[in-house]
């Protein structure tokens, strides 16, 4: 009596190639690929990794922007028995050697964009044998990723298992080291299915993929997608003109949008108007949203409105916020207008609860850390078995984040204890730009935190000790300078609060950011309890 | 490295309880109920159990109608660690004892129309020392439901996990003696996001229980409505009348039928018109279904039109035929037209592959018997080793249908090898029939199969070949009320050929049912293949 399994992640795309296979699986600019033919070309990619030498269960990376080699490999590498660890192209050198390390990755498919990047990897990462060119071919130390899938070599069969490693997530961390998130088959098939009734997507759906493929909800909407037969669209990179425009030849219905990419596709549209009649539903995801942009997307948008709420360690989803909600509250109507402030409510098959430091569920209304529960809850940090072990406990995960439920259980997300920032859609780690900033000699003490900010949902902000007698002047720019060096881009500070007062501090000597934030934070009138 | 558990049936009333706790939950005649008012009621019910001794695992068994009783009963047995045997009330007092012996059923639920037969089950069979009596109190040999569901009884925690028995769900078999299907947690929660998945219920729907609960489709109806907080509307028996009443006055919005139930509320409506504008989807399911009706469905009835097919052992559902194939072919276009005449494609989650007798894939086009794979394929027989053995192979369920595909994997089932009548949406075994008319002195041969009928959908039909010299003289009514003693009255033949000359026969001496079946089906022009 065993278990059925729930499935491989080449589930979805031999479904779409047995039953869809003329329909229109791909649009990539001016490239159209059916579902039968997108299926052949995945087919072969196994054979390809196999004749490069990743033996089932090798990781294999992927760093670039999105695209049809992008998704292609987001289907094929885990499909094929191998591990895809999809890097986050924005991140600095040091931090994607340090992940390419950890992970033992030992080929990494990249576009031109990133070529150079990827060739500093394969010199400081041992394991890393070969690169994988997208695109292009003519550089000698490079595979071109045509021959890949275009081989038709049979490849030794892999029939992975639901329980087997399918991907790893990198992540930032509270150590400010990245843990590398393991999602199995299972977990991705189950965000998928989470994602499908939520969203009700069907095979006459054609879905936008802005978030990038490198995050977990650009992964989720790939498996999703192909899941049902629908026809995906894919840009290289958000850019409103080129996102109105796709949205418009290609009739999108179905499109995911962190609120900052809202916000900048609304002010196009006002200069630039299009036809977007065919949108039916905009899921927005990924970072705080203020109500006016809410406000402003319903009434300038068609379609409905939803948000998604999860984390990688959920692969990702965790809860939905519905187009009901959106519709009734946006009229005024209460308890829906209270809820436009919410993350929502679990997805059906995945569970929430809100729990002391003890583990115990908090009393109705109180703030608690968030546990989550599902099929779609990662197996662990890889190579973190201490990390694991407090993540995990008793088949819950524990999410850091603290937030608190109304009534019927709508989570309000009030904070992150994991000191977070969502800023654009990205992570970013305060204690590690707070690490970075530590090591400029000017900095004696360092609190980062995230500051409300119309165009990114929250900006980095950092409020800095100086040490006595540190000279002043330029001294902003010299930090941003000296963090631009070690971190990415959009994890350096926007703005500065240079103080000779020590930073507020617990009994314990804990610096205490919530009455730095709360400045920042009351006059927006989204507090909640 | 614990693989995630995939829930237990527990989660979907939890989560409807926790995020629609006012929300209408069941509507039974006048009697509605809120989920949080369900919600209690079921959590009482695991307490009331445990107070009748019915330890975790024990066998609770279910004898009766659709009722809110039914229904609390699948969202609580296996919810709190029990199995529920749910029997059809239609079957003799002599095929229900063999059941419930075989399970073991230590308490059964019966409501008072199935009473006096349970008491008669009481006597036969030895574990089952307890009858719990639905709606009515005074009877001094029965536990009155109502003392169950609210007690609030403090119940011994139990957490079944998803690879947990459930449910056994007695079905026929080829040798005639019925198999009891085991299905898991995991299994049903599959299934019900299958169904959700290819109807896009959500917490605005309004759901009709037409299908009784006792069959895999009605318990599935019932974990998917709950999962998203729909209201359930139940009706205890198909009666066109009080459907159409019920569907007008709750505004459903999604009703289940078998086409024999469709048929007869057509004939209703005719007569006597409803307001059922408030249908979105109607979904048929259970038997083969005719042209004319599909067309006559889509033109009489508001709302989309689809179907799905399945069987218990997989939970049951296997493949949907969506609303737009039944729009475009009803409209003439193909290949949608042709494919009105299939079972449609498998939904996301479920594969099926159509092999012949040696497992091999068939050559496209060619008919092979149909293996289903999945998370909801279920455990196996109980206590059935052998039977298991055979059904379960390789994680693939092996149907016993037979059916061919179109190029795009449409399923057209084109004879069972189990050799099954499916008549007005219950399951005849053929075999079963048989050996029952074997029995009466006069009949030396018989064959029993299914014909065309507009009403149930099939119709049993038996060949019977005399024994010399026997009296021919009211034979018919003999025979049917020899098998009326002995088996339900929807598997006792409704025609009969009786004859002197020999069945046809194959070389080995097996009777060849296809050409006694083919002039009966020849003329429908449904045949396929």
């Amino acid at each position: 009596m065993t278990p059925a399994s729930t499935g491989d992640l080449g589930w979805p795309l031999r479904r779409a190639a047995r039953h869809h296979r003329e329909r229109l699986a791909v649009a990539d600019g001016e490239l159209t690929l059916t579902y039968g033919e997108l299926a052949a070309r995945v087919a072969a990619l196994g054979g390809g990794l196999e004749r490069l030498g990743a033996a089932p269960g090798a990781r294999v990376g992927f760093l670039g922007a999105n695209s049809l080699a992008h998704l292609e490999c987001v289907l094929g590498v885990a499909a094929h028995g191998r591990v895809l660890t999809d890097l986050n192209f924005r991140l600095a050198p040091a931090e994607l050697a340090f992940m390419v390390e950890d992970a033992g990755v030992e080929v990494l498919v990249v576009d031109r964009a990133n070529l150079e990047v990827a060739r500093g990897l394969r010199t400081a990462a041992e394991a890393l044998r070969t690169l994988v060119l997208v695109g292009h071919s003519g550089e000698s130390d490079c595979v071109p990723y045509e021959d890949l899938v275009r081989g038709g070599l049979a490849i030794t069969p892999v029939s992975p298992c639901s329980t087997d490693l399918a991907a790893i997530s990198y992540t930032g961390g509270t150590t400010g080291r990245p843990k590398g998130v393991m999602l199995s088959h299972g977990n991705l098939l189950a965000n998928a299915t989470h994602n499908l009734l939520a969203t009700g997507h069907t095979a006459e759906d054609v879905i936008l993929h802005t978030p990038p493929m490198f995050h977990a909800a650009g992964v989720a909407n790939v498996f999703a997608a192909t899941w049902v037969g629908a026809t995906q669209v894919i840009v290289p990179r958000f850019d409103p003109a080129a996102v109105a425009t796709a949205i418009e030849r290609r009739r999108v219905t179905l499109a995911i949008l962190v609120p900052t990419m809202l916000e900048r596709l609304l002010e196009h549209l006002a200069e630039s108007p299009c036809d977007l009649s065919s949108l039916r539903n905009l899921q927005y995801a990924a970072s705080p949203i203020s109500p006016g942009l809410q406000r402003r997307a319903a009434a300038e948008l068609p379609g409905e409105l939803a948000q998604f709420y999860g984390m990688t360690e959920a692969a990702p989803t965790v809860s939905h916020l519905s187009p009901e909600v959106h519709e009734r509250g946006l009229a005024g109507e209460e308890p829906y207008r209270s809820r436009l402030a919410s993350a929502g409510i679990p997805v059906p098959g995945v569970e929430v609860e809100l729990r002391d430091d003890d583990g115990l569920p908090v009393p109705a209304g109180d703030v608690g850390e968030l546990w989550v529960r599902g099929p779609n809850v990662m197996l662990g940090y890889w190579n973190r078995p201490e990390e694991t072990a407090a993540a995990l406990v008793g088949g819950w995960y524990r999410s850091g984040d603290l937030a608190c439920a109304d009534q019927d259980g709508y989570i309000f997300v009030v904070d992150r204890r994991k000191d977070m920032i969502i800023s654009g859609g990205e992570n970013v780690y305060s204690v590690e730009v707070e690490r970075v900033l530590i090591e400029h000699p000017a900095v004696a003490q360092a609190a980062v935190f995230g500051i409300p900010d119309e165009r990114w949902g929250e900006a980095v902000h950092a409020a800095v000790v100086l040490e006595p007698g540190s000279e002043e002047t330029e001294l902003e720019a010299t930090l941003v300078a000296h963090c631009r060096e070690r971190i990415a881009g959009f994890k350096v500070p926007r703005s500065f609060d240079l103080r000779e007062d020590p930073l507020p501090q617990s009994g314990a000597g804990k610096v205490l950011k919530a009455p730095l934030r709360k400045p920042f934070w009351s006059v927006t009138g989204r507090e909640i309890g």
